[in-house]
């Protein structure tokens, strides 16, 4: 067996109504909190909630409703503002991953020198001074809930970096699927898109280890299963709380052996073109990744082809791969996300940006078949027309 | 989807030679630190490699050898007085479970008012105080790497009980297959089959959770599959990996479902037979606990016997999971622990007692079918004979 180290010291509280369990949480690390959020109207009504469970259990909290998609600095240092004057001993989470991350961000500029952007992944990193952080999520697709990474983007000149370090896990994830149940059809298609894209690039990544393995083939099988599911009826609880479990998984999984090619690409495609999710992005890319990547990785490929389709178990390995792209395409047709760029508003120029700084971040060395720059132009233009 | 709370903490570092990394681990936490270990012959060596690589990064260590199987609250008060004179800032345990439970106990002691007891599982256990713990395993059965377990026996009246608490969690597992190299084939067969124990027994745990299930399943396929092979070959180093992995799944898995039926029973027989190994208690009334709980788990026994002979797959699941209790009965064949109490020095009397005390601990509750102490005192007396 190859080596592996294998680090996720968030609890996670998982299940229906859970999220009521936040004062006796929050009262584990301190008395004085301050609540992340954004400032969207449906948010407001979950964040009275949770204000007032947390007034119930003693704890004095003030809400920084200040988050945007994509968070900057200077919405960070706002919220680290606000944290230091009320002194905060907990910073709390509570939305999707923008949320999730701008509370780490925060933890982390309320307790050291400078700003969070100093303590970011090219540098040493936070110390264990950062504030304890408590992520609720209501989104199934980051995964923030249960990683050590937080993406912000500089203000001054729109770059994008994340801080990654054992100090920003999560010391509790409450994942409460009834907090998921609002989402509309299309957050919930491309945030579920996102989850299986974690799961499946920690699988095939060359870090991955013998857990995210069996954990992200148990999250791949949900998501076939009950995506589908939650988008015919969004009030389906069951595929909820599944949809919530196989997020958590892909932030397991994420956490411990990163992703590849996609999620390196998808980055810069958001970078250039914020028009465009992060689900979409990956989803417009999917189809060109698998067939690129699958002929490095057949045995892989065809595990996952049995899972999406188990008429698959009677090909051999090789066949069965092949298949896996196809099986994979049927599933984003599924979805409702069978799209290519040009319907996303992205240029034939953007994509000779967002390919020329396709090796910034590392994510693409890990897949099992490294890209040039070359290459990755090519496979971003097959993506453009579906 | 039920709910559940899944917690762990520690950090694995799995490798082969990962021993050689202690140095740098310990230093994360301190720069004094007290070896914990029993004092057996090929121990001596181990230890002083490590005590060489400790001294090498600077960590200044004292040795404490006094771990003995079953290690008492005596034992325990030796090695806090060490460490405290020794002032360590670290307790590192080498060895099995015995070295592993001793050294957790050590680092609640050297730090808390009284005697590692006054914190056990019936009060409201250690506080943050306690001492960053290492855990480096020798055996691959125990799991106590990766869990908040210590088990302890009251020297004054033999009472055998366990500190169960969150913050016993070792910082840091060191999982080095290489260090089981030299276990004898009998030790290799019983801690063996107890990794399975706990694994098959926290999927059958009506507290499981969805996590534990993937991870028991796995290890149990991980353990039919090489535990034969490492006994017929001590040396292959590949099936050792297998094994030291699944032993620490089963540590994951027992440390957030729990154990059923056979480790509450298991305990109470080593407690009045000592001379019967762990290992040798749970073998020998498996065939007994198979047969008296499947009818309450017919799909999880079907699951688990199917991974155990695929042939099963064929069969509905009532079948499937009759069956699953010959495939375990093959089993313990295969790994030469087919026993009875009788060959084991086991009296008709002490059956008697081992049941009285079967409800003591609460694990047979976890069980699917809970068992009255009357058909405990069957089900032990069917296992006489083998």
């Amino acid at each position: 067996m190859k080596e592996f180290t294998y680090y996720a010291p968030t609890e996670i509280i998982f299940g229906c109504g859970k999220a009521t369990a936040i004062g006796e949480v929050v009262r584990r690390y301190g008395e004085t909190a301050l609540l992340v959020t954004d400032d969207s109207k449906p948010m407001a009504a979950i964040a009275e909630k949770v204000m007032q469970l947390l007034r119930k259990s003693g704890i004095s909290t003030v809400h920084f409703c200040g988050v945007k998609p994509n968070p900057t600095t200077n919405i960070v240092t706002e919220g680290a503002r606000m944290a230091k004057n009320h002194g905060a001993q907990v910073v709390i989470g509570l939305g999707g991953g923008s949320s999730m991350d701008t509370a780490k961000a925060i933890a982390v500029e309320a307790t050291h020198e400078g700003t969070a952007w100093d303590y970011n992944c090219h540098t040493q990193g936070p110390t264990e001074k950062t504030l304890p952080i408590i992520a609720i999520g209501t989104t199934a697709g980051t995964g923030s809930q249960v990683t050590q990474c937080s993406v912000i983007t500089r203000t001054a000149d729109k770059d994008k970096s994340a801080i990654w370090h054992r100090n920003i896990f999560p010391r509790v994830a409450i994942v409460d699927p009834e907090l998921t149940a609002t989402m509309p059809k299309s957050v919930t298609a491309q945030t579920g898109f996102d989850a299986f894209c974690h799961n499946f690039e920690a699988y095939l990544s060359v870090n991955t280890n013998p857990l995210v393995e069996v954990m992200a083939l148990e999250a791949i099988r949900i998501i076939n299963e009950n995506l589908p599911k939650v988008l015919e009826d969004g009030s389906n609880m069951e595929a909820r709380s599944q949809m919530a479990w196989a997020d958590t998984l892909g932030g397991l999984t994420n956490s411990n052996a990163g992703v590849t090619l996609p999620h390196g690409l998808g980055m810069q495609v958001g970078g250039h073109c914020p028009q465009v999710t992060h689900g979409q992005a990956l989803a417009a890319f999917y189809p060109a990744f698998t067939r690129y990547t699958y002929p490095a990785a057949i045995e892989k490929f065809a595990t996952v082809g049995r899972i999406l389709n188990s008429e698959l178990c009677g090909l051999d390995n090789v066949a069965a791969a092949k298949q896996c792209c196809e099986e994979i395409d049927k599933f984003l047709q599924r979805i409702g996300l069978w799209i290519g760029y040009s319907e996303l508003g992205v240029s034939m120029e953007d994509i000779r940006e967002i390919s020329d700084c396709g090796q910034v971040l590392g994510d693409y060395l890990n897949n099992p078949r490294v890209a040039t720059i070359d290459e990755m132009y090519e496979l971003l233009i097959s993506c453009y027309q579906r």
